[in-house]
């Protein structure tokens, strides 16, 4: 058995039980690791790295749309959460308490921030004071604490890290402006930079952000046909701004109350990459936002010190000035093999080979990750043609999901439809549902299907029945059981 | 009284009051404000796109030396905390507790973390196995709570934002190699981004870091006079080795310890800006790491829209085009003096106006924040001419620190004039030392200073007698009323 063998041997494969594999190559890729508390996970720097990236490209995003950063206090006094009632009823349960300050046990509890509405508001009340100040447009990165009972790396964690948007605004309408257009923000972002293709509309009440008047959101399907919320944009009315007094003097000095949005997009993001692009070899990462884009692995024969070693030394250079993220493995006590199954694995998008014939010939083994293609390049020709192929790899996985998604969105008309692609196929299933809350819990229990996103466009004919109850239909939505 | 005066007048003058000064300037400039919690504060836009370009230049640093950025829990279970006994004493009384998550009482207290020692140390030990593990360069930016009874905004804050690095090497002196290597990177770091000097050296034992073998510092000097300590880099030795049992395996199939170091700077560096810099007029930003670096304001007269306007926003363009960060302030409710008053205390280092006359002139006035010098600089060279000015008030800024620290170190053989120094002039005082802790212990008390750093290079002389006791003096040390 070769190590390479032995390698692939380790890992569940991914068509196999998908569940174990997702389980596994985390941990294998050193993406992240479980903490010694429970639901609480390390994240590595291999998994780092690549939230450094995301940040990088979302926060570009955040700021060319007017956005500022700002840092608001990881605690929320128990009172100031409890301000908005809907809000402080979805959270409370999963809330982590801080309840003693050095030796002291505190008067009042603390929340460590499950989200920050509520620290944020009491901030808001004290400088907003005119129609000139607004809108306020402000962002935060930041860790966030939720008491999660069932956990999972980067998908669901008891602390997790996202971006979360805060803004408010003169008038509903630009308040409901600004929460699509960062919800086509998110849309765009996950399409270009994760190559992951998304729905986007808006949620059911019995779905919504607890204390929000409309939650939009943007769904993936994963390589397992279960859904996965990648961001939500909500238009919190005036519920907050009435919370906590959040009021401003308009045009006509006359006190109003300011409209809000928050919005929020988190390391799970990074689940979402190996769900949606791994494959039986392991990780398959879209090159924008790869932590390694390309691995140079030279074959060790002969004088290859002297040859291969110095031509690998300057291929990685060259790379790395056109802006290109680098490694040069020139470790001589693993084998090739060993290397070029372990860099598949961690999703590495392009393998550069070069060996003795290769320097021989002035060029390159380049060995795409997404299709397993092999091309010969001229050494001096890499720095051009790498990047190029990159985009290409970028396009193709992309691609790939688009036909996977295509592929796995299914009208049903009839509840025994709906049930079984649910069963057999799972997947999004668009259906007509007549708009009751009754009506989708019943669903969700008999299914474990949710409703995701109503997608705007995908309006109900006056002829539709719900799926479910068969009374006429309010609307027609994207079901699926989700993450 | 115009606005100008007005807006003047609402700040105390540094030289009449340094900390109600400072207190005022936080707030007015926008850099912070406080939250509805005792000692917790709120990090503003202004302060907060400081504390972007300080990690912006130090993770590059990190990077450059090999580190990589990993992300671990929040939280520290009791247990953990309680592995190094010195750590746990140091740190217990400025613990943050969490009792509770979600509806229920937990089994073990979590600590909130004052700092990741004891939540890396268990992944450590599991991650490690191999000499070729090693060495282990991590860093991470992250959110810190210490439970303190008297807060400051950004020189000490319930909550504050910082990097904390943690390696592990093979040897002692690998780890002491790169406690000194940072040492000298944060020290680089505070003199060429924050034009901040810095002296260097070690704590004494009283004045290290629980749980380290050694603790290293940078201190700078405020404009009252007293120490602020800008950062340190610990060489932990086997202590947290031995503790969380982090072992490897030699080249000689010997099992090791692991030798450890770690090392932070926090958003405590914005409050040094502010002290250090600072004048009666307000802020002074040092242009690499100032929110913004250039305000322009354009002189509303006559028909200036179509004059002055597009002169004024085509600057700002060129500007922003020569990778400056640019504020164009054209609202027409401010007065050009108050916006100059404005932009002044917020401490922006160049202002560019331009008015009718200087249109027709094709010209702008430069303003300099440092020395509020004027020159005239035709438009057409303003891309070209203003990096350089602004490295100008770079170098002034930093040479007028220098100035600073070089007057206010002095050294003191007797008790007496060590007292009075401190008493009348504060700064430094150097002053030979026994080297005993009850003596350091007896000069805190009577004097408030203690001992900030030790320079490596101020040995004794043989002559020399402890400044307190008159016993013979070990070491020469660098004393200081601190932060």
């Amino acid at each position: 058995m070769t190590t390479n063998e032995r390698l692939v041997k380790q890992i569940t494969a991914k068509s196999e039980d998908f569940s174990r594999w997702y389980a596994e190559i985390v941990q294998k890729a050193e993406l992240a690791d479980y903490s010694p508390m429970k639901g609480i996970m390390v994240i590595r720097p291999y998994g780092y790295a690549i939230w450094e990236n995301i940040q990088r490209a979302m926060d570009l995003r955040i700021k060319a749309t007017g956005h500022v950063n700002a840092y608001f206090p990881l605690f929320i006094p128990e009172s100031l959460l409890q301000k908005e009632a809907e809000h402080v009823e979805g959270f409370a349960p999963e809330v982590a308490w801080v309840t003693v300050g050095g030796k002291e046990d505190l008067e009042e509890r603390l929340a460590v921030r499950p989200t920050s509405e509520a620290i944020i508001g009491p901030m808001y009340s004290k400088w907003i004071k005119s129609w000139r100040d607004l809108p306020v447009l402000y962002n935060q990165w930041a860790n966030i604490v939720r008491w999660e009972k069932v956990t999972r790396p980067f998908l669901r964690t008891t602390e997790f890290l996202w971006q979360e948007g805060h803004t408010c605004h003169a008038t509903a309408e630009e308040a409901e402006e600004e929460t699509l257009k960062i919800l086509a923000m998110y849309k765009e972002f996950c399409e270009t930079e994760l190559a992951i293709p998304v729905i986007s509309g808006h949620k059911t009440l019995r779905e919504k952000f607890a204390g929000a008047q409309m939650t939009y959101a943007i769904e993936a399907l994963m390589a397992d046909g279960k859904a996965l919320q990648m961001g939500t944009s909500h238009n919190l009315g005036q519920h907050f701004a009435k919370a906590f007094d959040i009021k401003f003097e308009d045009k006509n000095q006359t006190l109003q109350y300011v409209w809000q949005t928050s919005w929020g997009t988190t390391t799970r993001m990074i689940g979402a990459l190996i769900m949606c692009h791994g494959d039986d070899s392991g990780l398959r990462f879209p090159p924008r936002v790869a932590p390694v884009q390309v691995v140079i692995v030279p074959i060790a024969a002969g004088n290859w010190k002297e040859t291969v070693l110095p031509a690998a030394q300057a291929a990685a250079e060259s790379l790395k000035k056109a802006g290109l993220r680098i490694q040069l493995d020139a470790r001589e006590e693993a084998t090739p093999g060993w290397k070029f199954s372990e860099y598949e694995m961690r999703g590495v998008p392009l393998r550069v080979e070069i060996g003795p014939r290769d320097v021989k010939n002035g060029q390159a083994v380049c060995v795409r990750r997404d299709l397993k293609t092999k091309q010969t390049v001229p050494l001096s020709e890499l720095a051009a043609r790498v990047p190029v192929i990159l985009d290409e790899i970028q396009a193709v996985l992309f691609e790939e999901a688009k036909t996977f998604l295509a592929a796995n969105t299914r009208p049903a008309g009839t509840y025994e439809d709906f049930k079984s692609i649910l069963e057999t196929k799972r997947g999004f299933v668009v259906s007509p549902w007549c708009g009751e809350s009754d009506c989708e819990e019943k669903i969700k229990n008999e299914t474990m299907a949710t409703i995701r996103v109503i997608v705007p466009g995908t309006e109900a004919r006056p002829s539709d029945v719900c799926v479910c109850c068969g009374k006429p239909a309010l609307t027609v939505a994207h079901f699926a059981r989700a993450y």
